[in-house]
């Protein structure tokens, strides 16, 4: 893994190099982490054209799911610690000011007006440049190692939603599930999970971001969890919708399917070179074929990674093309006001034809089950 | 409550005239929750002299412990939509342009430098000024309806941990009692967790900000507990060390009671017009005597409230004098590596004397306990 962190120092420098700043100071949590696997929160890193400084804070909590802190930065990292609440960034910054650092590119996108001000006075006469997104834009194609680490988020969140299916769920209620969800996560390994659990029956079925309530699961209800597992750092999301008691109703079987069926095109429309709007399209076509246009206003998905939500989004006006080896989330949903609805998603990872085409990581059944 | 509400932009509004400034943009989701009630992340509210508009991405998702979303917005405030994905700061310095504000205040520290380009860039040719914490300021004192909403977290963190001292613990897991801590204040009303539930065992005891691990409960374990429950926004911090088994070892007698009284010590001195560093004091020079000075960097404690961190902090360097309805955290601990050791801490209320002096929040005992 070492070598991994010191290459994607390496395109980083390459980026400065080439920007005009001879170093770099990170201080969003997921890129330090991409840049030198130590996940302590609080840290920042600067990173010259010879040296890399990770300032941690003597206080720092270590982020979960951590690499093994400290014992495992590699060797061309040196560890700064600072002060119980100092400010990281500053002390990086001093740093910076003692190797002669003449231009430092900063994440204005992360560091507040008030903080950058700090930066700016404890590097003394350098330039502050602005980074702008480079690391982000460096994590959207993910290496083998990453991708590995999701397949196990995946699996860890596919296990727990396959033991609950074999539960008893009639009578308990949304808040309950989500909870025995996330443990369930933990119990297999999960960092934690990646996101609150989002479990929703009846009429809060097919909703996004549903908080679970104290409404009992009923039968004839539709039931829609959403839920992820973070393993050493990295997310996935899935969702499923099923259906409580024997017989699904009609329009139960039909919005299903209609869901199921848009959610296939979006997942089939992913590959390398393909633009980012297309499988947004090919599902939100389906869906508004059906009369469901106005239901589904967001994007159909986004990357995922070190963040839940990360770029590129796959939205009906994003017209960059998506690239090999990006995990992404494809889940369309529609819900019905006071009936219920349908969410479908998955995290997959875009792969080209040859080799299969996109690589589908939440492998739980799509089909409606009747629990 | 939506007098209160009022009566704190009133405040905020007086504040911001003394400072030249005609307006203000609230950005920072605890802050726009003080100042509205309404607790949808993402939100942005600004404050003019005459009008308050609070700016609401269409997908925000709501915080936890909403009091009723949008319908409880008091008479006041306008409600602004802004579209999903869009920023809602801008929107809210769009809002600011057209209502010809000239001079308008934001919140450098929560704005990022990106995000502050963006504002500027919206609110045409209005000077930007920087609010600074006002808000967080107004925010150190608290009001009977949020002290009441402090004292029902407390009550709940004390209930799940009441439970879970009934319970066998010999053979669990931290990282179960910890979720199981979780689920019980859920049960008992709580929006969440006010953050993540910290169980330490044997060695592990007595560290602050202990990640659960898989380590079981074994007779003569110390067994430290920290948690918090959140309540309508407002959550209180709360930690407990008990022995497992029958006959504590007499360094864990003597342990636990020299931290009982540094934390006693550090309760009693808190009042009205105290200095800051004054509880930490009187805690730290108890561990001092007793050769543990090494041990305790952290300050004492700290202000607690809709942030489960805020001011005032109570540090040893930490001048400032304390107010009257300031809930504090008081919270001193020994760690001895590889044995373990002792944290004891509370939510208090400063009061009077007169009042009766501190109002202790979390009552749950403080005693050795044989578990």
């Amino acid at each position: 893994m070492s070598d991994a962190h010191a290459a994607r120092r390496e395109r980083l420098r390459e980026y400065c190099s080439a920007s005009g700043a001879d170093a770099a100071l990170i201080t969003r949590a997921a890129n330090v982490r991409y840049l030198t696997g130590c996940p302590p929160l609080g840290a920042a890193l600067l990173l010259t054209r010879e040296r890399a400084v990770l300032a941690v804070p003597e206080d720092a909590e270590p982020a979960e799911g951590g690499e093994g802190g400290e014992g495992r930065l590699d060797a061309e990292v040196t560890r700064l610690p600072v002060p119980a609440e100092a400010d990281a960034a500053s002390a990086a910054a001093e740093a910076a000011a003692r190797l002669g650092v003449r231009d430092l590119a900063v994440e204005e996108h992360d560091l507040t007006v008030a903080r950058h001000r700090t930066v700016a006075r404890a590097v003394g006469p350098a330039r502050l440049l602005d980074l702008d997104r480079a690391v982000e834009r460096l994590r959207v194609v993910k290496d083998e190692y990453e991708i590995a680490d999701l397949r196990i988020a995946a699996e860890i969140a596919d296990q727990a939603l396959g033991e609950l299916l074999e539960s008893i769920l009639v009578g308990r209620t949304e808040r309950h599930l989500a909870m025995e969800l996330e443990r369930r996560m933990i119990d297999h390994g999960a960092d934690r999970a990646a996101f609150p659990v989002s479990v929703g029956t009846g009429s809060h079925s097919g909703l996004e971001h549903h908080q679970p309530t104290d409404r009992r699961v009923e039968e004839g209800d539709f039931l829609t969890v959403a839920l992820g597992a973070r393993y050493r750092g990295y997310g996935i999301s899935t969702a499923r919708t099923f259906v409580i008691g024997a017989a699904p109703a009609a329009w139960q079987v039909e919005l299903h399917r209609l869901v199921f069926h848009a959610q296939r095109a979006g997942r089939e429309a992913l590959g390398p070179g393909v633009e980012q709007h297309v499988p947004d399209d090919a599902a939100r076509s389906i869906l508004q074929a059906a009369g469901h246009a106005e239901r589904s206003v967001h994007a159909l998905g986004h990357g995922i990674g070190l963040e839940i939500r990360e770029a590129p989004r796959l939205g009906p006006a994003d017209m960059g093309k998506l690239d090999n080896r990006v995990p992404v989330t494809v889940g369309p949903g529609v819900h019905l006001p006071g009936r219920g609805g349908v969410r479908i998603e998955d995290t997959l990872v875009v792969r080209p034809p040859e080799e299969g085409g996109p690589e589908l990581l939440t492998i739980t059944t799509k089909e409606l089950l009747a629990l």
